[in-house]
């Protein structure tokens, strides 16, 4: 049966409130998860905003879900009622192409974001975590190890595994030399990630006001680059440098840092673009690229490794009605490091 | 013996003339080379016009060249007397860093180039293939398989790997879809050069004035690009695209002709730098490129393969009095498609 539940929706770009949702009836692929906790990503914020393009309001958004199984459809073997389980980025996607048959459905042309796309099983726009309530395809349902718990498990859901995933697709691993720039909700998930696969890990950040924090989530070194000499001593350096600054970084002086055929992975999506001379990429052979998210057997791999290695977010936990605020507090960068709402509030 | 020959260098930016130039005595390690053919390449009018930094004039360039054997250093085994052979872009390199010992003696930092660089044999500036004659390191002497002729093998020092290098490296072959940027010196060449590793092949170019060489020479498709919506039927077909265009391009849509994981590789090298959109790297996980000339284990690899499917470029071989009105030619692409120095006429 189709469910009325409380959720939290953008009702303007400027303001969410407590609204009323209909949860489609599971069918028999489906699992019903009852959620308990949504972290805030900074892509919420653009979508109810509309920085990236109109969206119809109210819209309920939220993409790092975690939850308790209460129903499953007949056909559903993966999960079964109080399984602990987690719901990111994508509820669907087409199943036939390439990039769903190797693992990568993010890169699907039909994949189906969690929250203001056409859900293909009913035709509504999806809405996303905010909620109490959510009924989502196994397929694209991760499942929690027992051992993490459900309020830090969120933030793995969108900012762990943008960072894992270039991390695991670029080779991430002991003896290698990866640099993260920005210490906020990614990069802090990126330097316990990294540290957690092996590796040697520098945080570049504009100041050195976190550098304790940095260096106790397992930073072998942390770099102001207020100073742009800083970078004289880095040349050749790294395999594997990971933006994760939505604004202009000296790109050169990073692409310079890397070691023939090493990669720097944007995930800061700056919407001014990227900028580099042809001559620095040509001169040591090195790669610029992007990556987005992950898929669903690769962020199951993340979970499972966070639940082994017992690696957390850090985060803050918050009432629903403190979204707005908390959103304000985003943008100001002014949170250690991720939002996470605690639905039993709303 | 060092040797007085004569060579053409350029004794202004705009000026190439006749000169006298002293070669050293070859060492132990040495082969001497009587030159036959010099290939014009725009990297020598950037030098000599003093775009790419100053140059100490006069220099002779030339980084395309070819010619027999006359002499070989007591150590010489890889080479004899009469052996047709050919010197590219590099002269020597420090052979013992990472990129030496694997292949890469392009990206080492202390390789030296084949003109404008300190040699460290004699101190002198190394000075380039438009003479009659040059003395270099065994270990930086290209083989020139027979049955190439050697005025059309001249290119393929610079232009050929410079195109073979990426399409090597990204793993061109059976079952790949190559673009190439551009149909001049090295797209041409490129074009030959990915038809004969196996991949189906298509060139961009602004006009279609050249479809009918582009599809003669092997192309699969020859696609003008005056008209931007070409690109609408071109959404992730490619695996590899190379961009010869030393010129703005429309990177973005390229980008996004890209499969997933495909890779944009620049050897245009245009000084006004490359811009880009992260979403566009994001949305489908593919990469911009720099790639320098090649290895010498890799250009022997080209030589070889050139060697075997009988892949030329198309040339112009002009006297060396030719050299100021050919560098203009290049200048306005007036060229089909390679201009090759005959040094008899020298």
């Amino acid at each position: 049966m189709s469910k009325e539940v409380r959720a939290w929706g953008a009702t303007s770009p400027e303001k969410t409130e407590q609204i009323t949702l209909t949860r489609r009836a599971p069918d028999d692929e489906d699992v019903a998860i009852d959620i308990k906790y949504a972290g805030i990503c900074h892509t919420d914020i653009h979508t109810v905003r509309q920085e990236w393009g109109p969206v119809t309001l109210p819209l309920v958004v939220g993409h790092e879900t975690t939850g308790v199984v209460s129903a499953v459809g007949k056909n559903v073997t993966k999960f079964k009622v109080g399984d602990h389980v987690g719901v990111g980025t994508m509820v669907n996607s087409c199943r036939k192409c390439d990039d769903c048959k190797e693992g990568a459905e993010q890169y699907c042309s039909g994949h189906i974001v969690t929250y203001g796309a056409k859900d293909p099983k009913d035709g509504s726009i999806t809405q996303g975590g905010y909620s109490q309530y959510i009924v989502v395809d196994q397929a694209f349902v991760l499942s929690i190890p027992k051992n993490l718990p459900l309020d830090k498990a969120a933030p793995l859901l969108c900012a762990g595994i943008s960072m894992f995933s270039p991390l695991n697709h670029w080779k991430a691993g002991p003896g290698k030399k990866v640099g993260i720039i920005g210490f906020g909700g990614l990069g802090h998930i990126g330097v316990k990630l990294a540290k957690a696969m092996g590796c040697e890990v520098t945080v570049f950040s504009q100041t050195e006001n976190k550098k304790e924090l940095g260096l106790k989530f397992g930073a072998d070194e942390y770099i102001a680059t207020s100073d742009l000499q800083v970078f004289d001593g880095l040349k050749r350096k790294f395999d594997i440098i990971i933006n994760t600054v939505c604004a202009k970084i000296p790109m050169d002086l990073y692409l310079s840092s890397l070691r023939r055929d090493g990669t720097l992975v944007d995930v800061g999506l700056s919407k001014q673009g990227l900028q580099l001379s042809a001559f620095t990429i040509a001169l040591r052979r090195v790669n610029l690229a992007g990556s987005l998210v992950g898929g669903i057997a690769e962020t199951q791999k993340m979970l499972d490794l966070c639940g082994e290695k017992q690696i957390f977010p850090e985060i803050e936990v918050i009432p629903a009605s403190y979204i707005d605020e908390a959103y304000e507090r985003v943008l100001k960068s002014q949170v250690k490091f991720r939002f996470v709402i605690d639905v039993s509030t709303m």
